[in-house]
């Protein structure tokens, strides 16, 4: 197997990105190529002293940026490392891409480049995301920001199949995101794409509230991209106001300060739960060839987890899982 | 001035509702007219020893509850406590109506029977939610799934004025809910909503981000009814999840229990932060006299808050300043 991963996509990157891969490649054993400037990777690579002889560097001399327009990105900086290990991917240099670059732009790439598994109408960013006692997955997060039914349904089958195969689910609870769970509630398409899912064997569980989707009532909730992305990155800022409540509660006096220690455990693993980049990248579902958008504030570790889930998504086979089940369906 | 209180609506009614009205009408000295059934609430009264000559009590035989379809309940139950009140409300018999019961049927029952105020378009439920550092008004939290351009542009005059009146906030920043900060960004929908709030007054500081929402970047969030009502709902059930993992993280053991109590001030205020239902009741903004829609689950304290605010909403004359502005703008 070979993971390509852009080693110039991220806030952190390439520092972050080789230290990262460097963890991955000595521990899975498979094949890494960076693509990036191949001066600045193999002096990291150089810095960090890695012997082993499965970490490659492919050459690309632009960077696509957070602030670039995505779709003109792709089209015009033909030499990015996004674009370049796209393009390697696409003509089978490589099992799977991983990027934490400009989203946008990998989505727009993906669908361009790599192109869409025939049936699948779009792509869908597919983040993970915490729960009271586990996570769920939710597409869309932001790729399409407006959906019809016959997309939600698609969202919905892929979803399923990500969780049942990656997460080891069976029979994923899948949800539709509604403002209430009687079958009339919500937009046109919201109650056409419900009629559809009927009709699937995947386990469709019905419209899920607000509520009902951080307290883990489905483990994949569908929705269009506008949707999905208000609730991505509303759980994002309000993990930030959490911790930084916490921060002040416990650091107000030395009893408060004691008092951190005694509990310092659990505030430990809610800080984990409220962090969603602990779960690893976001696979873009729906694509000829597995991607993989990692978090823009990924560290080594971060980048680590998602290389791992790359190898996942290669041996389980969840593109020809998707291919098999999405016109059947 | 006469507050007239939906004695039935809610999950704790009539009993709370009763308590908190005694509360405000002890406290504030307004009168204060309870609509439901009367051999009920008379017994209340008695049982909790009102001796005031402020509280009145208007017979209502029927009562909608939260799972009647809201149109047709209001249609159909003519003599019940929600419609009862509204129809006080309409023909000046009051100057403002609270109840806690079924939103859907409040605000098809404030549109239908209160009416709109010349030249708005939709009315909207506007909820005051809590930030790091203090609240924003959310319109529209779910009157209205689907909104045309000119419906976000009065949705954003509106809570505007309310953030300005009823806040003390001057000049209040109000920013459309979208996936993005370039002008470009989001629906065709939004993005025309964008164009005309640049032509008003008011101090529209362009698109927010889900994740600016909750860290108080700005003083209302506009968005359609459905993007409205999944981030409230999600709020709700976010708050929800960091309390139950407080209550675990804190009673695992004797020390982390001695841990919590060394921070209960701020744990106290972290439970109230989380919980919008201390911050009163929605307004219904738009109607020609004050609706508000007090929290199903609302106890006694927050009855007596949303009478508290239900004044304050007369007295500061929102909706006279909407009807002026409105068509101005």
């Amino acid at each position: 197997m070979n993971i390509i991963v852009d080693a110039m996509g991220g806030d952190n990157a390439p520092d972050e990105v080789v230290k990262g891969c460097i963890m991955a490649a000595e521990s899975f054993g498979e094949k890494i190529t960076l693509v990036g400037v191949e001066s600045e990777i193999n002096r990291l690579l150089k810095k960090e002293g890695f012997a082993g002889g499965n970490i490659e560097v492919r050459g690309a001399t632009e960077v696509i940026t957070g602030d670039d327009e995505p779709t003109s990105a792709i089209r015009q900086k033909k030499d990015s490392s996004l674009r370049v290990g796209l393009e390697m991917l696409h003509r089978d240099a490589g099992d799977v891409f991983v990027s934490a670059g400009n989203t946008g732009a990998l989505i727009a790439g993906a669908t361009l480049i790599v192109k869409r598994i025939r049936g699948v109408r779009r792509v869908a960013l597919a983040p993970l995301m915490p729960t009271e006692n586990g996570c769920f997955l939710l597409v869309d997060a932001g790729a399409n920001t407006e959906c019809s039914p016959a997309f939600l349904k698609q969202f919905a089958i892929m979803g399923s199949i990500y969780m049942e195969k990656i997460m080891n689910i069976d029979k994923p609870r899948v949800g539709l995101i509604n403002i209430g769970s009687e079958e009339e509630k919500g937009t046109e398409n919201i109650v056409e794409a419900g009629r559809l899912l009927k009709e699937t064997p995947i386990n469709y569980t019905g419209y899920v509230e607000g509520r009902g989707i951080p307290c883990g009532e489905v483990d994949v909730a569908v929705c269009d991209g506008f949707t999905g992305n208000v609730v991505l990155k509303f759980m994002e800022g309000m993990g930030i106001v959490v911790k930084d409540y916490f921060k002040k509660m416990f650091f107000r006096n030395a009893l408060s300060k004691f008092s951190a220690l005694l509990v310092r455990g659990s505030l430990k693993e809610l800080a984990k739960t409220l962090d969603y980049t602990e779960y690893g990248g976001a696979p873009i579902l729906g694509c000829m060839k597995p991607v993989i958008k990692a978090h823009g504030s990924s560290n080594a570790k971060a980048f680590y987890h998602a290389v791992r889930q790359a190898i996942e998504m290669v041996n389980k086979n969840i593109v020809g899982t998707i291919a098999e089940n999405i016109s059947q369906y």
